[in-house]
């Protein structure tokens, strides 16, 4: 074997691993007994310590060293192996392993807080986490930004300068849009009434079936918080369900088939190399955000789940397609990230970069972070909060660690808005499909030039190759105000 | 660190690795999507490399050598590492994880050849883990009995001829104990009717909680071919459906209860250590055997059950208690091992061993397989096998490499009997508690005697030291002479 066939041959089994810490971690949020908390902290911890210690095995270096790529792709497989082994040995195993099992913990005594609405028993956990990571980082960075070290996991090549610079030029536009819509005359129709769970659920089924999702290789479970789990045969979904809101259920799985889809959609050859898995984060959530969006909320795809909800629920109390249109893109000064509209989205992830960049810097307690999050909330939203879970224990991201990954979402969705302009003037009919609900051009078109890249491009490199020009907020945000200026009649 | 404890660091990670193979395999026969077969295949060889890496780490023999056991447990825990470090030693890293591969692909490919009952779909691949199995065994085997060393995986300490001298001990009183009730003037009334899957799961539920099953550290879920799954915090049960045949989902229910409290109820001390695991499967088939034998299809527990599935099915069409209990012990000709009666079990089992026995030492090929069996059936029960999924495609074992499993279901049996003697004798009042669904006196005495030990104990010695005596056959087939002759008036 050549050095390059060794090299990958050992890295295939690495990615093998991988997905299977993956595929755990799914079982812990899904299936798990409860009783189990301890039991999976120690499994985590194991697998992590098998990851680390291939990670940093002395012998990529040499294969590094000796391996000739013969393509791009091979080179861009050496570059990916290479980065990864050079963060991994920057981090002691001792702390690698501490942390899976401390994030496995985490993760229950969080699920349970938000239940109970009780932050002081999670913020003592938190604050072992953000140690952690804090830790991690300080390994990571090597004298370098913090903040900067742990995004690189989630978005290579990012810096928070760079978002940081990104989101203040978006603010404004969005502050003022959001202004505009909550004093407009029109205001749209709210959607009330009772919804049950197996209704939603098999209407959740057939929206995921809609938009292309490939069942012979996932799922759908319940979870506490929604996600995605898994590459190449098997990319599960979840979702959640609140009977008195139908759009969370339904929106939460289009978002996660737009995950799953683009692990499914990465070409088959590149399974379990490092190609084989999506680039970035950013780019994940923009094929998650723009399935969930501008597909999944556009006027074309919602006259077709119109139907489908009063099918479903016999007769809903929405007059008709124009009307619920304006119902599913309704602008409420709500007080959770993931039932948020497209508007006010991306304050919700601003409050999360600045106070988790405060967290890792150490400016920013875990004891003051309630208080904090409570105040930001009400200069940015104008509404106090009113309960924890409605507060800072909404989300599972920190509690498992992920700091560094909110801004991504922003990200995604910028990502969003510009292919969301390419594909719609490659495909100008799309809309016509889309009102039968068939959103298979779209799809096409996000696999044919986005998702079955996988890791071969650097993520921004890959969107403009797309987009076949700049990434920019413009698109988005053009989008955004034409759209929400139409349901306002602004 | 002494040797022992750097020792018994290293092994709680083997153990929770192992642990994590297992999760996997429950994933792929509950919950996998059907797709993920050559993933999931190259996820278990890629664990199986790992653990196979760590069982022949040489540092084991180092540590092996320096630790010093403080007493008996620790003695044990250095005993089952060496010997499982041994055996590791003897089989190449190659074919450990070509072994995980194929038995991953193969049981995917055997659910799908009974499904279309197409013994041919399935035998090619058959012969590919059997010529695996036999390269394992002669590499286990140096120069010993090749099914001895499988054997040892499943029943340490045991051989082919002292089974096969207890199976020639067994037969003559259980084939003419099954000829007096097969032709018996007295027989008992068969249920019939259809029973509704939920309901059954229902009941299924309901009966895993009278047998004490701790849903905080498990959980139901249906399979194939039922089994149970996992350790410690975390140990699920499986059942499958039959509609018009409810004993098939109650019964394979308490089975795998008995199994997974088994493991629930090991002394959480032991846990991630070599004494944290059921010490053999002889002992493990005496618990679930017991569990759905002795106490699950005796008089008072049937006579519970008859009022429940009353009600859960809206009438029997079975007059009372007393016929009820000759119904659930009914003697029929069947094909199907899980479903058989207590008299003809072990004709099942010993009808398997010599079949694989003669497929292991090479007297028999896989293309004979399908007639070896059809012959062997008729010869042993007198009815011709009708087809392959009630024939040699029945059973998972042998599609997943279990050669050398099946005698322990009957050495189970055997266990059971002494045990169940044992135990009634110190609870007298036993079946008080039954006729009220309440198997807690039973399963606190066989936890208490049995269960808590985990791997302390040598299997036989286990089971001597929980009844006080020597193991025999005697009073399993004493026990089964008077509970048919009474059922049958002979």
């Amino acid at each position: 074997m050549t050095a390059f066939e060794s090299l990958l041959a050992f890295q295939r089994q690495t990615e093998a691993l991988s997905s299977i810490a993956e595929r755990l971690g799914w079982d812990q949020e899904t299936v798990m007994p409860r009783g189990a908390t301890e039991q999976r902290a120690e499994e985590m911890a194991a697998i992590e310590g098998v990851l680390h210690e291939r990670r940093t095995d002395p012998r990529i270096s040499e294969w590094l060293d000796r391996a000739e790529a013969r393509d791009e792709k091979e080179q861009r497989i050496l570059e990916l192996i290479g980065r990864e082994h050079r963060r991994a040995a920057r981090v002691p195993a001792r702390l690698a392993t501490e942390l899976a099992r401390q994030t496995s913990l985490s993760q229950g005594i969080w699920a349970e807080a938000r239940a109970n609405d009780a932050p002081d028993d999670f913020m003592p956990v938190l604050n072992d986490v953000l140690m952690l990571k804090r830790e991690e980082a300080a390994a990571l960075a090597d004298g370098g930004d913090l903040y900067d070290a742990l995004l690189e996991d989630y978005e290579p090549g990012a810096t928070q300068a760079e978002i940081a610079a990104l989101f203040d030029a978006m603010r404004p536009r969005l502050v003022a849009l959001r202004e505009d819509v909550l004093g407009a005359d029109h205001q749209p129709q709210a959607l009330s009434g009772h919804f049950a769970q197996e209704t939603q659920l098999r209407l959740a089924r057939t929206c995921a079936t809609a938009f292309g999702y490939d069942w012979s290789r996932g799922r759908m479970d319940l979870a506490v918080h929604p996600f995605s789990s898994g590459r190449w045969q098997d990319s599960r979904i979840t979702t959640r369900v609140v009977e008195t809101d139908p759009f969370n259920c339904l929106y939460s799985t289009i978002h996660e088939v737009g995950h799953s889809s683009y692990e499914l959609g990465i070409d088959d050859d590149y399974a379990f190399t490092p190609l084989g898995r999506g680039v970035s984060m950013g780019v994940h959530e923009s094929q998650s955000r723009i399935y969930e969006n501008q597909i999944g909320r556009g006027r074309a795809l919602t006259s077709w789940l119109y139907q489908r909800m009063n099918d479903a629920f016999g007769g809903l109390s929405i007059a008709d397609a124009d009307a619920f249109y304006g119902t599913v893109n309704k602008v409420t000064p709500g007080f959770i990230r993931t039932e948020a509209d497209e508007v006010q989205y991306n304050l919700h992830i601003m409050l999360r970069f600045d106070l988790e960049r405060q967290l890792i810097s150490g400016r920013l307690d875990t004891e003051d972070l309630v208080e904090a999050w409570n105040a930001r909330f009400l200069n940015d939203f104008g509404v106090a909060v009113d309960r924890p879970a409605n507060g800072v224990l909404q989300d599972v991201h920190w509690a498992v660690g992920l700091f560094g990954y909110f801004p991504t979402y922003a990200l995604g969705n910028v990502y969003a808005g510009c292919l969301n302009a390419a594909m719609r003037g490659d495909l100008p009919d799309l809309d016509a499909s889309l009102t039968k609900g068939a959103a298979d051009p779209a799809v096409e078109w996000l696999r044919e030039n986005v998702q079955r890249h996988g890791g071969l491009y650097a993520p921004r490199q890959l969107i403009e190759l797309a987009i076949g020009g700049e990434v920019s907020e413009e698109p988005l945000l053009n989008y955004l105000e034409t759209k929400f200026g139409e349901i306002y009649r602004l």
